[in-house]
């Protein structure tokens, strides 16, 4: 049961989102320009930060329902999703990708934690300056994400299929009318 | 200097903002409903929550300027400021505020580390849960914002006066306006 009463019985972030519609929007706004806007990295690929940040700290909802809008765009690979989780540097991805993890996986633990030598890497796979930007901007979103749907003790579905169907939802509406329409 | 170019010379949060205008509209909208919009908390004290997050996490541009900020908005006693970030439960605020930074501070540490116990002594102090709310999510969205300015190794003045201008300006036109104004 979440720490407050939030007025509405849907789960993770989107339970504090409608009780707070007011902050929503524009959270919601920044992460659709982030995770699905006009990009050199794919949305699926973007979906791939977001997750592995998720699991990083910790957050079942937002790893799980990330990893599924992930898989989703990545042609329902959910293998792929938890070789990420778990062991980024040997999945199937490419070398950038891999290097734009390093850099969100130290800004989730600590934005000082990310080493010029570790931007070297990255550069050096072929990422650029917006690139670079965005995986650092991507890992802070979700840090607030994260520590939203848990620090309010919001409650997470057990059924992979409620994810797999939110997640074909999100990825053909985007967050915002996402969120919207289950206002409806 | 910062880990990639961002094409200007602002400090701190501005310079990324600068470089990514389609993600920091939606930002200053959402840090300004939360920290200026229509509320029980004070601007001074929804400032000093975020002011002591970003201690907590160790950011220096943050906890300066919102500390400037919070300073500002309480008739300029520093002082304050800086009793609140070395040790809240002992500084000249309310217990309900004391009760508040207790569950910021462990939101910012990690979401599921604030209890029941805290909410319930946040509520003794008669917070309510839209506060209860805000305190989470303003300790989330600085999580986002100390990460943001540190992940990317971004410069900080070293006069306090830079920071009380910064903060009267802040405080006059709001982070959205604040941000459009630097750009021209």
């Amino acid at each position: 049961m979440a720490h407050i009463d939030l007025g509405n019985d849907l789960p993770g972030i989107r339970g504090p989102m409608m009780f707070r519609p007011e902050t929503a929007k524009p959270l919601n706004e920044m992460v659709d320009v982030l995770l699905r806007g006009p990009h050199t990295l794919t949305p699926g690929e973007r979906e791939l930060i977001a997750t592995y940040v998720s699991a990083r700290n910790d957050c079942r909802y937002c790893q799980t329902i990330h990893g599924a809008i992930a898989a989703h765009h990545l042609g329902g690979d959910e293998d792929l999703i938890a070789h990420v989780k778990q062991d980024p540097q040997r999945a199937a991805i490419s070398d950038k990708l891999k290097a734009l993890l390093v850099i969100a996986g130290k800004t989730a633990d600590g934005g000082r934690n990310v080493t010029a030598a570790d931007v070297d890497q990255a550069r050096r796979h072929g990422a650029t300056d917006l690139e670079i930007h965005d995986a650092v901007l991507i890992a802070a979103v979700f840090c607030l994400c994260n520590r939203y749907v848990d620090g309010l003790a919001t409650w997470a579905p057990d059924d992979p299929d409620f994810y797999r169907q939110r997640a074909a939802l999100v990825a053909e509406r985007g967050y915002s009318l996402a969120t919207i329409t289950a206002r409806e």
